[in-house]
């Protein structure tokens, strides 16, 4: 067995507008590595949490039991480790709070190394149970929307009511992703807190319909569908004002073709889905509007198929 | 063009559990049919209504401003009639109030009748805003879930928020429908309005987790997701009381190997998913289960594939 493995989890779309803590979408070319080394030192620690610069985190913690990946790492061990241990070394390549599961990529990409380390106990699947205990610490809640895609790839439903089992959905071929994150932070289990807790049956219909028909709209690959069926009529009222450029860039992406566009998880990041040839130029135009209101921000564009967590040779 | 055509429509399951409002399965053998013959009179007229029995409706008007096919038929005649009329006579096969789509049935069975005399103008989608026409008049809401599987067959999608265009979803193979309708009548409209207006985010993300898991189970015909997820957490709690036996045949159904169990649309009629092989005994124990009540009840057993209104030779 190897002595040390690293493994590439990457970024995530979380809701995906239409599915609330349900629906999450794995994005090319963005994540976490977490290297992972047997060591003598008993159970799970954290050598360094590195920065995208490079340098050690000025913010995230090494402490083992205040980190997401050691946390779901730690929970892996606990039933599959040994007597020895494993020293985590994580590379942040997803900004934090940006609402693109920087936490879950962590997460999961610690699961993934200490999973190959132990010569891969469980099939990846199950791996999920154990990077969601790492997501519940930083998020405060039980919702795999960022950890299942990161593990998995692509377009994955994993609604609360079906866990640990998730759904992997079919991805509509001539569709990609466009998203921004603007240099704003925004922290995700206060803007859970904010969410109203009761809603009408209007609102509620309203938006499983569109729900369903996102998910259907997948499965026949029925790209008008999606850009009919691709809103958020409940949460993105409650969270959109928490991001200033919101409305300029969601102008910005609808002139330029965007199927739909929304908060990537409780923000600050934007997200569209667009036909592939227009991603580009959506992107494009997503980044001028927030750069236009003062606001710095990178774009990302990725498949709708990205490829899942795995170990890097 | 023919002076004179009959159209059948099937029954329907509302809701399917999973879908207040937006989800539809049409019913194998069991339907309305409306008959429709050229006469000089100017507009639409009802010559007769039908019973089960061959007998003159007791209930059922024949005035065409009080009946959901002469309402369809209307309004499709304003739109796409000449200066004669057209007599109906309407063939009830589906109970009244039984929640199995009566209203909707008959409302269906027009638009394709009149329809066809007028040398068919409009594809089959195009004839569901005018049976809605007529299902409204019924139900009091803008709903298709009876109206889209009569017409089109199959299971549909049809949120409010779409209308009118609706989704036909792919059909699990090897899953057939066993249901039920005791001898009791349940107004769907008053069942309407009883129904809470407000519900928790919990709640609303549970239902819609089950809803969009029934959806991708359909596509890719993973039969036991659709155990997993035939629930409906929201609207059967507040309707199951008012039909009394509903307990009763949900344990036998569930005893006898069915996915899932539910009201039909607002009931008295229960369904249940089930494995082909066990339909026939689902629906047998559900019968026994509904007679040792002391209720008479008739069960029927359908494809999840069934056909929709068609003109009959």
């Amino acid at each position: 067995m190897a002595e040390k493995v690293t493994a590439f989890a990457p970024a995530s779309i979380g809701n995906v507008a239409v599915g609330f803590d349900m629906l999450g979408l794995a994005m090319d070319g963005v994540g976490d590595r977490v290297a992972a080394e047997r060591v003598d030192s008993p159970g799970i620690s954290v050598a360094n949490v590195y920065g995208l610069d490079g340098e050690i985190h000025p913010y995230l913690s090494s402490d083992p039991d205040h980190n997401t990946a050691s946390i779901a790492a730690k929970a892996l061990w606990n039933d599959y480790g040994d007597d020895a241990g494993v020293e985590l070394s994580i590379y942040k390549g997803v900004p934090l709070q940006s609402g693109m599961g920087s936490s879950a990529a962590s997460a999961v990409a610690a699961a993934v190394a200490v999973n190959e380390l132990l010569g891969t106990p469980l099939p990846v699947e199950q791996l999920l149970a154990y990077a969601l205990v790492g997501e519940q610490y930083a998020s405060g809640g039980l919702h795999a929307d960022n950890v299942a895609p990161s593990l998995l790839g692509g377009l994955v439903f994993c609604p609360p009511v079906l866990l640990p089992e998730v759904v992997r959905l079919p991805v509509p071929t001539g569709v990609s992703a466009a998203l921004i994150h603007p240099e704003l932070q925004v922290n995700t289990a206060h803007a859970r807190k904010k969410l109203a807790q009761g809603y009408s049956l209007d609102q509620w219909l309203s938006q499983q319909g569109y729900m369903g028909g996102f998910i259907a709209a997948c499965a026949s690959n029925d790209i008008d569908l999606i850009g009919k069926t691709l809103k958020d009529v409940i949460i993105e009222p409650q969270r959109a004002a928490a991001v200033p450029c919101f409305a300029a860039v969601k102008e910005a992406a609808e002139r330029n073709g965007a199927l739909g566009f929304s908060l990537s998880g409780s923000g600050p990041s934007l997200f569209a889905l667009c036909r592939d040839h227009d991603a580009a130029n959506v992107a494009t135009a997503m980044e001028q509007a927030c750069r236009g209101m003062g606001i710095d921000c990178q774009s990302f564009v990725s498949t709708m198929s990205a490829r899942g967590a795995h170990i890097e040779e």
